[in-house]
This record gives structure tokens, C-alpha cells and sequence, in this order.
């Protein structure tokens, strides 16, 4: 990784430049929203449907803005990430379409079919063993030999402002909210929301939601500075990352809140998402939905807005099945 | 059931007629593409997703035209009907936004959780033994009790009219088709849609799709005649009932072809519907494109309206998951 990239911080106008950049490579996912949910919470809930985004998930637009914003030069050698999620998978489909390769460094225990996912966007998987030595040792020796351009999947400025698209494209859409709320991991997607409304709708509430069993974010917040955790466990896999100093500078300075909710309480969440609404979501999504409705009283009479992020699952094993 | 409203065949007008009485009660449903699926099919797929309509189901449209379509004086003692599956939820839907009683018989074997979304939808449920005889006398003596209005699920001129009004917003979003496919079972679906689109598009190829172990519509169509079955048995669990004489006449005046699926292809192609395009529909839904899988050389080339029916899923059950 570049440290000197590492330092910036994206502006406003890299939004609108990233915009403008990923804009042929990725949908303008719809807007949803639910009278059962909207009586259920007494609010207005309005749902930006990221699940729907090319390859699943809102990390397209940070994975896209980052491989069409290299000059020829810059991407002549591809790109190199090491990730087994959404990441992994968006990179892959934005290097594919811009014609270059993608290389991902995953733990050799990661389920096959995540790596299948990769291996069909064109992403070229160099297996490490699951500890971050490995992972670090193992990623340093593919840079070094491909010479490929470092996209970390959220510490990255360019990655950031591609993820602050998607409240724009919220804001064209809906018009503003009085909260906005969306899972918090290694917090791009959080970072990106706080990066836009901070600039366009400052007025905006900006929640952040996290699993209970992988609340580093929620302690960082609390601290003051960055905790990370060691290895979390939670059904929302796509949150088990810390936050990381670009990040941190987002949540720190913009996040209004951050609330948490239980390994049930996302469960159900995301069942009843599936159920009511007929959309396929993550359970990494459902953590917004779960911490709305067991705070109701902190939305009640609002207008919310919630990005669902990603839609991703492995439907031979759901959670709510035994 | 009055004879003479069976012996009604509804025109387009009816149809327009029907649009007006229940736009607001129904959502205009969005209409999805995918990639995925056009460049696995080779042809340009377009989904009318039903899945997405109030009570989860197109038969709301139908259920809202009979319901709001009733003079205040045949209103008054409510609407009755049997079926344990989207038409019971639909009119028990349709009924509570008019305020009017909605009487449901249904075996005392129907899950629990069909009996529980009727009743959250306020429908009164009288149960019946799980056969025909217990079920017609069950039902003739409700109404004889009640004075109910009998909405049958689909051989019913208001009904047919009310399945209409899909294909005509499907005509204003997307400007038409070469085919369209439409699951059948017994019929109320695919006669709207040929009602609709002889009137307004009649050069558009109408097939419809049916499971192979419940393909009484297929042999009825290769027949000259309608054949029931006795208790066919499929995944597709809307698509179990038989043709009707009104139905019949639509299906055998205006569908083009009749293709069939098998059990493996429908969850197959249900399973990858959920995987690719992260929406939730039923097993029903998944027929028309598992026989356009099936039958890839009908299509090529084509544009091809798909009408997802609905959403309403036992998620605690899934067909791909032993």
C-alpha cells in the first residue's frame, strides 16, 4: 500500500468525480420502501437497495472508482487485494471490465463457492493460509512479482469516495432524510455516507449499526480511538474488519451514534426482510433494520433512510435454519 | 357461485375498468433485468415482479377488482371463497381495505403459517377436511350462513380482468414484447394476459409454463378440451389446480405453446432467480424461466416479458435445502 495515498483525505468533489467515472459500470439501484415496516417502526423507512448493485453489493462503486481512476500506465500491472467478501468479488468484476487482471490473496479455508464467485469475474486467487501473517507475507510476495496496484477494500481514498456515490444517488432519489443509517465493518460504506452528507445534507443524523459480538467499532467510538478487535464472530461476516485511520477520521468526526444489536436480533431482522419485502440481503445488511427496530422510539415520527448493502448469500445454509 | 357471472366473458374494457378501481389499492410493480440471465438465454428478459405486490402476490389485483367492484348492497355481507394460497390472502386483503368481512375455508391440514398470514390480513377462517366433498359442503354452508359474495380464485369474469391489468402496466413500462410467459394452473393469470395482449398487442406469442407432475394444462391444450387431474403433486404449490371453463377459453383462443418443467429444473432455476437477481419469489414463478432454460432456441433473440407471481415463501423450508 501506498502511505502517501493512504494520507489523503477524499473530498466532496471526489464524489462527484467518482461518480461521474463509475457510472457506466454500475446500476442506479432502486429505492424500496415497506408500509409493514413503516407501521411496524412508526417512521418512514426508506431502503436503498445496494443487494441489487452489479455483483451484489455497494463495494462496485469503490472497487470501480478505484481501477477507472489509474492512468493506463498505473493499471498496465492490474490490481491486488487480498479479501474473501464483496470486495474480493467487486474488484474482480470492475478489473475484468476494464480489461486487466485482478489479484486476490484468500485463506485457503475460504468456502468455494466464494471463491468460485471471484474465479467468475476473472479475479486470480493466490491462496494463503488463514492467519494475517500469511495473509500479509502472501499478498507482499504477489504484489512484489505482479507489480499490481494495491485497492485496500475500505482505507483507501479512492475506494471511499466511490462508496460516497451511493448517497448521492440516495439524495437524487429521495430527496434527504432526517437519519441515515448503515452497517459499520471496516466502515467504507460509513465513511462514504458521512463524506457526502456532511457536504450535501448536513443536517442529516448519520447512525451507524454493528453487531454486538463485533463492536469494535462501538468501543472505538466510545474511546475516542481506534480498538480492534482480535477475531470476532458474527453471522454479519461482512463487519468482523476494524476500522482503520482513514476511516476512523469519517466515523469520528461525522457519525452521530453507533447502536448495536445481537446475533438474533440480526437473524431475525434479516428473515423478516426476506419475508416481508422479497429481497435477498445479507445478514450484514440486516444490522440497520435490527437496531432500528429495537430502538423504534430514536426513529419514531422520522424519515430513515437505510442502505441495505449487499446481497451475497449462500442460500444453502441461512441462518434461520438449523 | 352465480352461474350467469361464470358465464360473462370479460373484455378489455372490463380490464381498463378494473385498472382504475384498483390502482390504489395495488402497487405498480417495478419490472428488473439481468445480465446474468440475458446473456445465459441469449435473449433480452424482462421481469414483471409481482412478487413485490401488496399481499405478495399478482391475485390482489383480481381479489381488489371483485371486492371494490361490488355494489354497497352486494358488499354488505362480505366476500367468501376457498383456498389456502395467495387468492385467501389476497381477498382477505382486498376485503379489510374495504371493510367488509372475508370468509375463508381451508383444509385443517393447511400450515399454520398460510392460516396465520390470512388472519393477519383479517380473513375469517372456517376450517374444512381435506378433501372436495367436506370442502364444497363446508363452503355452501358459510355462505348459506353468511350471504357472502363467492369470489372463486379465478374463474371469475372480475378476477380474469383484474389479472389483466398486469400485462397492461407491463405494455406502459416496457413498450411490449415478442413473448411473454406466464406460469399456469388454473388459468386466471394467463387469461388476463391474453385478454390484455390480444386486445393491445396481438402480435405478442403467449406461452405458458407448467410443471410436469401438474400438467393437466398442457395435455387439456394438446387435447381440445380440458382434463383435470386428481391431485397432482409439485413444488409449484400454485399451480396444483385445473383449468376452468372460463379460464379454458382464453388458454385455448390465445396461448401459443405450452412448455413444461420439471421438479429439478424448477427449484434449479427458482434457486439461481434468488442467487442472481436476490429477490424472493415462489417456486410457481420459477417455472416460466425454467422452461425458457429448457427451451433456450424458442427465445434467442427475442425480447421475453416474465411475470414473477409471487413472493409468498415459507422461508424455514426451502426446496433446495433437504
Amino acid at each position: 500500500m501506498k502511505d502517501e495515498a493512504n494520507m489523503y483525505i477524499p473530498t466532496f468533489d471526489d464524489v462527484v468525480a467518482a461518480h461521474e467515472r463509475i457510472k457506466p459500470y454500475i446500476h442506479r439501484t432502486p429505492v424500496l420502501t415497506s408500509s409493514y415496516f413503516n407501521d411496524l417502526v412508526g417512521a418512514e423507512l426508506i431502503f436503498k437497495c445496494e443487494n441489487f448493485q452489479k455483483a451484489g453489493a455497494f463495494k462496485v462503486r469503490g472497487a470501480s472508482n478505484a481501477v477507472f481512476g489509474l492512468s493506463d500506465e498505473q493499471a498496465r500491472n492490474g490490481v491486488a487485494t487480498h479479501s474473501s467478501g464483496n470486495h474480493a468479488l467487486s474488484l474482480s468484476f470492475a478489473a475484468g471490465r476494464r480489461g486487466i487482471p485482478c489479484h486476490v490473496v484468500m485463506p485457503r479455508t475460504a468456502p468455494q463457492a466464494k471463491k468460485d464467485a471471484v474465479r467468475g469475474y476473472g479475479g486470480i486467487i493466490t491462496e494463503c493460509e488463514p492467519s494475517t501473517t500469511s495473509r500479509e507475507e502472501t499478498f507482499a510476495k504477489v504484489q512484489a512479482e505482479t507489480g499490481a496496484e494495491f485497492v485496500h477494500p475500505y482505507n483507501d481514498p479512492r475506494v471511499i469516495a466511490g462508496q460516497g456515490t451511493c448517497s448521492r444517488e440516495f439524495m437524487e432519489q429521495t430527496g434527504g432524510v432526517d437519519i441515515m443509517v448503515a452497517p459499520i465493518g471496516g466502515g467504507g460504506m460509513i465513511s462514504g455516507t458521512c463524506l457526502t452528507l456532511s457536504n450535501i445534507a448536513p443536517e442529516t443524523k448519520i447512525i451507524a449499526a454493528e453487531p454486538e459480538q463485533a463492536d469494535d467499532a462501538y468501543r472505538s467510538f466510545n474511546a475516542g480511538h481506534i480498538i480492534a478487535d482480535d477475531a470476532p464472530n458474527t453471522v454479519a461476516d461482512g463487519l468482523k474488519v476494524p476500522l482503520k485511520e482513514l476511516t476512523w477520521h469519517f466515523v469520528s468526526n461525522h457519525v452521530t451514534d453507533i447502536l448495536t444489536a445481537s446475533e438474533e436480533e440480526i437473524i431475525a431482522a434479516m428473515k423478516l426482510t426476506w419475508q416481508r419485502m422479497k429481497i435477498v440481503m445479507e445478514a450484514s445488511c440486516a444490522v440497520p433494520l435490527a437496531v432500528i427496530l429495537k430502538n423504534k422510539e430514536k426513529f419514531a415520527g422520522k424519515r430513515v433512510g437505510v442502505i441495505i448493502t449487499g446481497g451475497n448469500v449462500d442460500l444453502d445454509t441461512l441462518p434461520w435454519i438449523k
